[in-house]
Parts: C-alpha cells; structure tokens; sequence
C-alpha cells in the first residue's frame, strides 16, 4: 500500500524541537531562521529527509513556511490551510495568513530594527529573498544566509535518498537523450548562452531519460546539471544513484559528485542561463553576474509530449481506467452506512496495483465524501476517516504512475439518494467540462484566455470554484507540472502535445463536494467542411475513460451538443474499458455507459 | 444630412504635395518627416485641419502613417486597410505592412547611417518616438523634433475649430464639476502628485461638463488642461469656444489662452501625473523629471456612468431603437434589387433625425450588402454604392449622437432568401452575443478572461472573427472609449456603470458579412437563491432594443436557456418600443418580435 492514513504530525512534537533550534539561533547570534516547505529543487513533493517544516511545526500542507523568532514563531498559510494548520501546531506557533501579511510586514511588526534573520541559501530562490528584502528597505532588518538550524537539532532526520535510478526506455521517451541535448543545445546558442543550470528534477530526469525514486508519489532522480550550448551535460547526482546508467548516459554526459557542483558552477564561463523562480540562491550567487535569466530550457520541450509519449499516456489511461470503473462497480453494490473513506481509498489502489504496473499512486488519493468532499485539499487520516451515508456524494480524486505515463482522474459519485440541488450544481460542472473537452480555439491563447468555458455553466447560476480549472501533466513525472495552466493567471500558449487536467467543480461548505476531471490532450485541430480553412486552430483529445455518474446529471439541463458528446463519451468508454474489466464490471458498466 | 457618399480623397492629389513638402524637407536640411494620422489629442477622428495623412497621400483609414523620406514615401497600413490603401494612393507611395514592418526596420533599410527624420513633437506620444529610437540604436539614425511639414505646404489648411462650447447640463453628467474635480483632487493627493496634464477633450469635457462640435462624430471641445490637487482646474481653449461657459466653469476653473499651456507646464511643481500612451511629446518633454507616469485620472472615473448617465442612455437607446424599427420596417417592404446601399443609409438618418434630438451620427454608418458586408470597415461612397439583391445580407452598423447618450447598434437582414450557410453563421454568431449578454461572472475579472463567451459559439465549427467583441462606449462622448474593452487584449476590470458594445460578427471574404451589435452596461449581480450569495459577481442589462432577423436564426442550434433570453428580448423590445413608432411599423415589430 503506497498510501498511508497515519497522522504523521503531532501538535505535541513541535514545542521541544523549537526549543532546541532556538538555542541554535541564539549560539548564531540570530534573531530568527525561515523554515520553507521547500528543497533545493522546488518541488511540490519532498524527500522525507526534506520534511522540515512538518518536523518542526506539524503543519504538513504542500504550501507555506514557518519563521521562528526567539519569543513568537509564524507559520505562513494561504486559505486552504487555515483551518487545518490549527489543528496541528501547538500553541507556540502563530498562524499568519498569507499573502495577505508578507514576510516582510510581519518581521517589520516583530523585530527591532536591525534584527537578523538567517535563510538556508539552498532552499529559497532569489525572488523570494529579493521580495523580502524590498520590503524590509528602511530597517535595518537583514535576511542573511546561514548553515540550515533545523537540521542541526534533527537527530534522526533521514539520509539523502539513493536508490539506483533507472533508465526510461526509449519506447515510452520518444526521444534519445542525445537528441533532446542537441535540440536544446541549439536553443542555448541562438539565445547567446554558454550553458544552462537545471535544477528542477523533472527537467533533469526528462532531459536523461532517467526516472528515480528518491521522493514519493514523483518518480524522479534529485540532482544538478549544467547543459553546455555543445549539448555536453555535467551530471551531479549521487555516485549510488547512478550504478544502473552508466551506459546509457553515454560520454557526452559527465557525471561528478554533488559537492562538486558550486565549485564547477564557479567555473562556468557567461552567459548561464538560470531560472528565476526556481533557482537556489546559492546557484544564483555562484553565477553572479555571469546570468542569463530565462526559461529553463526543458521546461517547454517537456510539456509538449512527442508521439509516443502520448501513445503511452493514451495507454496507461485505459490501464488505468479499468482499475477505476472496478471501483466503481464495486462501490455501487455496497450499502450506504456500510463503508469507510480509508476502505474506498483502499480498494482503489488494490485495483490499481493488480497487474503489478503501477509504479506509485501519484498523489495521496483524495476520498471525501458528504462534508468531507467540500475541503478541495483533503486528505483522509484514521482520525478524520468518515463513514459514505446515503444522500451523500463523495469526491474521488485519485491517480497512479506507470511507466507509460501518469494518470489524475476525480470522479464524483453518488451514495444513496442524491440532494437535489447537489444534482443541478454536478450538471453544471458537468457542462463546464464537456464545454472545455469540445472546445476548440485559435492557436496563440493560453489558459487565461479559455479557462472561463469551464467554469461559465456555474457562472450563470452565481456559482463558481476556488481552484483552477486545470494543470499540466507529466509523461511518467510529475502529476503537477508547468508551464501549461488551465487558469486565470496563466499566460503560456497552449501547444501540440501538452497534457492537462479539465476539473471543474463545486464546493458547499459543509455540504457537498463536487468534481469531475479527465486529463485532455492538445491537438491540432482538422477544419470541418464549412469552417475557415485559413485558421490554425487546436483542441482537445480525452485520454481519461470511466463513467459519469448518471444520477447526478439533470439530463433537460444538457444542450444537444453536450448531451451528444456525453453519449459519445460514454460509448467509447465502455468500448475501451469494457475488455479490460471482469465480465461482472463490464455488465455494471454497460448500464453505466447507456446513452442518455 | 451628416453622413456623405463623397469620395474625399483622390489618388492624383498626393503626387504635388508630396513634391512640394520634400522642398521643405530639402531646406530643412532633413532627410524625412513622419505624417501620422493623430492630432494633438490622439483621438480615433481628427478635425478638417489634421487630415494631414489624407490630404498628402490621399488614404483615409482611421490608422496608419506616412514617412516621407527624399526618394520613397511609405504608407505604413495595417490589415484592415491592405485593399484599401491600393485604391487610395498614387504609385509614389509606397504601402508597408504594419506592424509587421516597424518604423525602425524600414528607416533602416532606407536611410544611410546618420540620416535625420522630422516630427511634429505635438502628434506623437514618447512611447511611439521611444520605440523607434530603439529600434534605431547603433544607426546613427535620428528623430527630431521640427515644425510640421506639412502645415508649411498646405495652403488652404482650415483653421482650427472656433464653434461655442456648450454646457452638459447636469441632469444628464449626473455629477457637477465642482464634484468631478473633487474627487478626482483627492485621488491626485493620494498618489503623490500635485497634478494633473488632461490632454484628452472627452476626458477634458466629461470633467467640466461641457460638449463641443470641433470634430465631426464625437461632440468635444478640444483644449488643455491642468487639473492640480487642489482641485482647480487651469482650461486652455480657445476663448471663442467659452462664451457660453463662464458662469458655468466658476471661480475654480481659470480660462487661458491655448499658446499659455506649455508655458504653465514649466512652472509646475512636480510630482505631475502625464499619461503615456497619449501625451504629445513635447508636453513630457516640459515636465521633464517631474513627472508621474500614471492613468489618466478622468479615464476610469468617465467610464463607470452614474445613475443619471445610465438614464439618459437607456433613453437615447428607446429613442434611437425607435428610428432602427422604422428603417427594418421600412427596407422590409422594398424588393430586392430595388435600393442601393446610399439609399438606407439615407433613409436611416432622415429616421433619426425625425425629432430632432439626433445631435451627429456617432460614426459614418456601415451599410455593407453582400460581399460588401465582409469588409469589416466599409464606408459606402459614391464608387462603391452597391445594389442589395436577393440572398444578400446587408450589415447595418450606426449610432446617433443625443444630448442624453450616445448609441451604437448592428443589425444584420436578410435580403429574399439567404443561404443556408450563412443562417447557421448567424445563430452562431447570435448565440454568442445573446451568451455574453447572459453572463455572470466573478468581480475582478476583464476582457481578457470572458470576451471568448461570445466567440465560442463559432469556434465550435472552426469558425472565428478578426475584431474584438466590444467596445467601451462613452455618454455623449465618443463611440469608441477605454479604458474598459470586451478584448482579448484588455486587463481592466470591469465595473458597474460601465458601458460596452457586445459584437460578434463573421466574414467570409467576397460572400456575406454578419454582426450583431448591442450595448450593454455592467451591473451588480443579485445572488438567485441556491447561488453563492458570498461571491461579488457582475452582469450585464442590455440598453439596445430593435429585433434580430428571425429569417437568419436556425431555431434547432439555440439552447434552451438562448432562446428563452431571445423571446424575452423580443418581448421587450416590443412594449418599450412599439409605443415610439408608427401603427404600421408596430404591426411590423409584432410579427418581427413574436416568441420563437
């Protein structure tokens, strides 16, 4: 079982280990330390070893970060997270909600003028540092760099990961890594850089064509490279890690040891491309003025998936389907009153693991059923494990990495009879989803320019949802993956190959949850007779097949078109799902996927 | 009669002016001058007096530029005006796409290094001069400031505009000057500056309540003004124009000739607020490092119309709506074949001009028949005038000008019996408007975020139109005003009061033209029961009441929720408007708005 219902965080935990850190800060002659949920690579995910914040605080949301003063320690948490970051700190820890207070307003409130406070410099990027110091200008109040105090006082805090990583085959990658080297190399030189640094894990497993298993639920190896504009690459990656690659990485990739990495930064010679908002200070320091800010360069490359990518995506997706239409065959013959959240979650990922593909689930299921289902970010515990009671809809968000590809599929299902009103509101995010799966539009917009056919249904009944409607994907990497967006604050133009999730929902406090996702595919789109021959313009392909469920759906509410790409919808899944199931499923899915 | 057919600009007028303007440049010792389309006050019309483009090249698109250098003269033009500009312009000038073909690329591909290009330092802002001059670094190319060229050669310029302003009476502003300027103080003193350069007149008339006649179309009075934080304003016009305006404008607002204006902008204290993308040059030049680059401080407040506003507007609209319904009625009973484009357009003035309220059209009327109607900027002449025949559509976009608002509608009929293909354009184009029309959206969004909800409809069939969706409109002011726009490339918030045109349209190049216009003005949105009452969202009420031609509607591709807005549209228009029109045109209205 990959997933855990442990509560992994106590309130009780923090007190003691504040205590010891601050007799650090006071020995460094500090006025206080920031602890960032982050590592050195800026992922969602961490390595245990990495889990500072939830070690010294027990606050364990993937966003946020604490600063520990002498007398008052501030743990910073944006809306999600409100509610439960009091339910695990202690009382020795201070919620601040943020952004509204900037770090740099809250120090200025806290400390005299002059105070110090120290910064580990391989965990923060130069914004965010740059930000703070903008706003603490008339001080005296300095951010200084420093040796890391949590993991001073962590006794038994985890080694780096060292796992070998492996090779991913060429069949699943599409692309040689010499190939995509030379490819970006190109783009380096055109730009007038010498080099790049990456130090993003997923750009680097991409680039390599090399998976990991140095953290959970992301299938990445954690290291440093530097790509030369000659595509020659200097790996710096932990010697264990790198038994099984040797001869696949080939002599145009040199592989050195991690603590030589600052040092042959030093080296580099100008322009170094480096990305601002994932950067280490340390890297950009070391870099100085020798920068080039800009894109990392895999970032683009990696988001527009090539043919076999797609094709193993494509696959993995109906792997992974059957698992979940298994689900929810057998969710629909228990009682209502009869089952747990953790039994669901459960269950599901026995399915998925049947015939041994699946690698990792890629993120902590999400199983929240009546009230449950309206917390957007929950994430069931022994402590919070609730019971599916008829009239209740529960939220299933769930996914799982194959070597093929990665898969996020929510679907919401109905225990018992449904509420009414719950129905209208699951027609409306219905009608959002299949309005954004049909849609096609002009090459050149970015989510920003789209998003709202999403979310308009709900729109006109003076609803709406508090996420974005969509994120990009990887291609066996990250379930969360940039640039691309389906969101209001992205400006990135959608391209040939990116893979997002489509997932409007519906949130009523205390009431229900809603939402439906499937991940979509940009294609060009082929001109119908009558259309204008001249524009270029994309849509979308659904990779993601399983059942809507039909009680929740007010069916006079569709519009022929949605209604008709509901039951065409419905069709192909039963036609790909239905070999891949027991002959007992597909009898369930048969009348599960009967047009409307 | 306002609108005329003649063909004002002659090919064969350019070829001696130009001659005669490249002696000037000769003894001036230049090797170019730049002739743009702006005046001083960077509006979309200009007075008889800056025509210049016009009256050197013979073009008279509402964009573009000329630089005339010693050997070649480019037209820069963008793509609406390709065809146009042929037609327009002798063989000695040159036509330059633009922009895809900058200021700075041609210089340089003409002009040896060192060469020297004059402007009038009135009709360019710096953001146009600054872009060039980057665009030239390393050359050696220079701009400089100089008298206007063309001034110097054009013997029988007309003077400039010396007509009596008027005073806008308050029942119409909704708000007194003395309470603008208040208001507007209080924002300058919150900013930091001491005040403010108001270089645009409908920004200038809306502060002081007056309305003008010195450009055809837009009813301002052009002038300067200083508006200080004190809340006094210093007015440089021309004292011909203020005869009737001195009780009105008060002790608070000092009168001063037009030649004092760039004297008492060097004895002003800075911080002074100047807006980029419209001060001429040489008002920043005068501030110098004094300025406060920053919006116009009438722009946003101008843009969300006040309760008497909104009145008065919905009032112009009846009235206005009334004389359309009388045209529909009327081109209803004509055969095909039997009128010409110049024809309706006549007919529809003389209907708005009836009771005498009609002030000016607020732009020439666009009556495009057939192929005519593709060409998305058609101004009818004498040489164009075409014949509305059997299975054409004609596009009919107008508006009036009336003390109490300002309209702009299309309506898009239907000539014998249309084509197929274009009465499912229609509905799609129909069902775009009436979905924006519907809308409810989330306060804090802009035109970038929604304007695809009148679009989708056609994108659905690869399908798309070459224009925004809609305007911002003013109230008694120009037809065309910001900062709001239903664009794409528009990031304002919308607010309430704010009023828009919602036009989507579709061309097919040398068949048919179709636009549907209404405006519309933004609201508050009341929260329906089961809505989220704690979101903040907007709405549109729509002002424009005249039917949509129910020959051009596919009923069966309406949605419910569409057709039951268009029935109730139709209902409206007819009980607000039937009252205003003849018996015999409202038993036309009442087949034309029966339900569907």
């Amino acid at each position: 079982m990959f997933q855990s219902f442990e509560v992994t965080a106590r309130p009780e935990q923090g007190p003691p280990r504040l205590a010891a850190m601050r007799a650090e800060l006071e020995a460094e002659g500090l006025d206080g330390f920031l602890v960032p949920r982050a590592d050195a690579h800026q992922g969602e995910y961490v390595s245990p070893r990495d889990e500072r914040l939830a070690w010294l605080t027990g606050f364990t949301g993937s966003a946020g970060f604490c600063v520990a003063l002498r007398d008052i320690a501030g743990v910073f948490i944006d809306g999600r997270y409100r509610t439960q970051v009091k339910a695990q700190v202690a009382s020795n820890y201070t919620p601040v909600p943020w952004p509204e207070t900037s770090l740099a307003d809250w120090l200025k409130a806290q400390l005299p003028d002059g105070g110090r406070v120290g910064f580990d410099p391989w965990l923060h990027t130069p914004g965010q540092i740059t930000q703070a110091e903008e706003g603490l200008v008339g001080t005296g109040i300095a951010l200084v760099q420093c040796d890391n105090l949590v993991d001073r006082v962590w006794d038994d805090q985890p080694g780096p990961a060292a796992e070998p990583a492996k090779v991913h085959p060429i069949e699943f990658a599409g692309e040689s890594h010499d190939d995509k080297r030379a490819r970006l190399a190109k783009g380096l030189r055109d730009a007038g850089a010498t080099c790049a640094v990456i130090t993003l894990p997923d750009s680097l497993c991409w680039l390599l064509n090399i998976r990991g298993s140095d953290i959970p639920r992301n299938p990445i190896a954690q290291g440093f490279a530097i790509l030369h504009a000659s595509g020659a690459v200097d790996l710096f990656m932990d010697p264990a890690k790198l038994v099984e690659l040797r001869d696949h990485l080939g002599d145009d990739v040199t592989c050195r040891a991690p603590d030589a990495f600052l040092e042959a930064l030093s080296d580099l010679d100008g322009p170094v491309r480096l990305e601002k908002s994932s950067v280490p200070v340390i890297v950009a320091d070391a870099i100085g003025d020798r920068v080039q800010w800009g894109d990392d360069p895999c970032a683009l490359p990696k988001a527009c998936k090539n043919a076999a990518e797609i094709a193993g995506s494509a696959e993995a997706h109906l792997r992974d389907g059957a698992a979940v239409v298994e689900l929810l065959a057998w969710l629909d013959g228990q009682e209502p009153g009869s089952l747990r959240e953790t039994q669901v979650v459960t269950k599901l990922e026995q399915y998925r693991r049947r015939d041994n593909a699946l690698q990792d689930i890629s993120f902590e299921t999400i199983a929240g059923t009546g009230p449950n289902g309206a917390i957007m970010h929950y994430r069931v515990t022994e402590e919070t494990d609730s019971t599916l009671e008829d009239g209740h809809l529960i939220v299933l968000d769930s996914g799982g990495q194959y070597l093929d590809g990665t898969t996020d599929i929510t679907r919401t299902i109905s225990i018992g009879t449904p509420p009414e009103d719950a129905r209208a509101a699951f027609t409306r995010v219905l009608m959002g989803m299949i309005g954004m799966s049909r849609l096609i539009w002009p090459k050149g917009l970015a989510g920003r320019d789209i998003e709202v056919i999403g979310r308009a249904p709900l729109w006109y009944a003076h609803q709406d949802f508090d996420h974005g409607l969509g994120h990009g994907v990887g291609a066996y990497l990250s379930v969360h993956e940039g640039p691309q967006r389906l969101s209001r604050v992205s400006t990135v133009p959608f391209q040939a190959g990116m893979i997002l999730s489509n997932e409007p929902g519906y949130y009523r406090e205390g009431g229900f949850g809603i939402r439906i996702e499937n991940l979509i595919v940009v294609e060009k789109a082929e001109c119908p007779p009558g259309g204008d021959a001249h524009r270029e313009m994309l849509s979308w392909r659904t990779l993601t097949f399983a059942p809507i469920d039909r009680r929740l759906i007010v069916v006079d509410m569709l519009d022929v078109p949605s209604r008709a790409w509901l039951n065409a919808y419905h069709a192909e899944t039963l036609e790909k799902i239905g070999p891949r199931v027991s002959d007992e499923t597909r009898v369930w899915l048969e009348q599960a996927c009967a047009p409307l």
